[in-house]
């Protein structure tokens, strides 16, 4: 007898800090990241932590995007020169959904002048989605509560569901 | 004895599906698009229709911006592969109106959470506007209603009269 | 004994407009952003007048960005064809600020249908920001009070500061 209920979305979570990587601090971040994935019913199935650097970034993204419908970064997303994170993100995917990274940035807005700096996109890369989000933990949850309804829906799009909604 | 009537703007309607160029479904979003830009004085020269190829596009996007002042497109702005016409209109425009595009979603954005993941833009080729609206009917139209009062001005600055007006 | 007092960030003014560049007009954008910014705390160190001309502006810009924190332009943002600032900005900045656009945008919508028509962008050269106005004088102060709140801490961060305040 075959599940009436779908499989869950899987998701997996890439903390970018040059700090966690070298382990002197800790990730709050990711873990607030993947707390709220599983609160909208994703399986986080990876986590990983990686320092601010773009070949790196680069690569497991690749490898997690092989992985998870969805990969949901956090960090990197700043103007400062390490800060490489959207770089990344752009040199795999090969569409960007810049209604998201709007919409991000648009909720951001209204709660603090520096939602503004983020350059952090989202991209498509197969039938994986791509999303970054800002380094504080508080930023992070916020940006990605600001589009996750979004998520299911365009995962669903991607894998050959094209059924207009608009 | 010549007219102190000016001539009205002219327009171009292309509707991208592959359903519809096959003569599987009726096209419902071309004639809203076309009925929606009569009302607003716009005079409306062509309409067609295309698959979603890229190609077949750019060559249908050109034609029509030789004969209209503003061509609009329907369809073909989602995430899907086969969603290609943002790719195609870039291909042929010299510059992009990015405010346009964000104006679009973030006037959508108030009435349906898919409005972000839109991926329409709207470019300049020569004296030309090429619009994209999204596939469905009711999309389309409430599309081009938060942008078409934006682009008679719009048309007329592309025309030579750069007087300014912000 | 050292001061307490910190350096003022410098900011210089680039005004793009072929009438001014040949005399035929008098710059009352650049006079004004210069005015905006000088009640922000800016220290004003330079402006300048060039024609609307990609190369002449992008020589001048990098010039400014020597000598200057942030570099504001005035005028050549709309989409006539002789509107070339955006692209000599681009052409210069390795990576671009597209929510500090976006806000001048949405705060411009509020006020006027036209403010979508900018093209302005900002972006990042070096420890320097670039930041494109329009060239009306009232359009120009209303875009740079949208966001100048955001800049100081935007230089902070290019200085090397990098905590996070989102």
């Amino acid at each position: 007898m075959s599940s009436s209920t779908p499989e869950p979305l899987t998701a997996a979570v890439l903390t970018v800090s040059d700090t966690c990587a070298r382990g002197e601090g800790s990730d709050l971040s990711g873990p607030a990241v993947a707390k709220a994935l599983i609160e909208k019913k994703f399986s986080v199935v990876q986590t990983a932590v990686v320092a601010d650097d773009q070949n790196a970034i680069q690569k497991l993204l690749l490898q997690l995007a092989s992985k998870a419908n969805l990969v949901v970064t956090t960090g990197g997303t700043g103007i400062a020169e390490r800060d490489v994170t959207p770089e990344a993100t752009k040199a795999i995917c090969n569409r960007l959904l810049e209604g998201v990274a709007e919409r991000m940035r648009a909720e951001g807005r209204k709660k603090t002048l520096f939602a503004d700096l983020s350059r952090a996109v989202c991209g498509v890369h197969g039938r994986s989605i791509i999303l970054n989000l800002p380094g504080s933990p508080k930023g992070a949850v916020e940006s990605l509560e600001a589009v996750i309804d979004l998520l299911p829906h365009a995962l669903q799009l991607l894998s050959g569901n094209t059924k207009h909604k608009v």
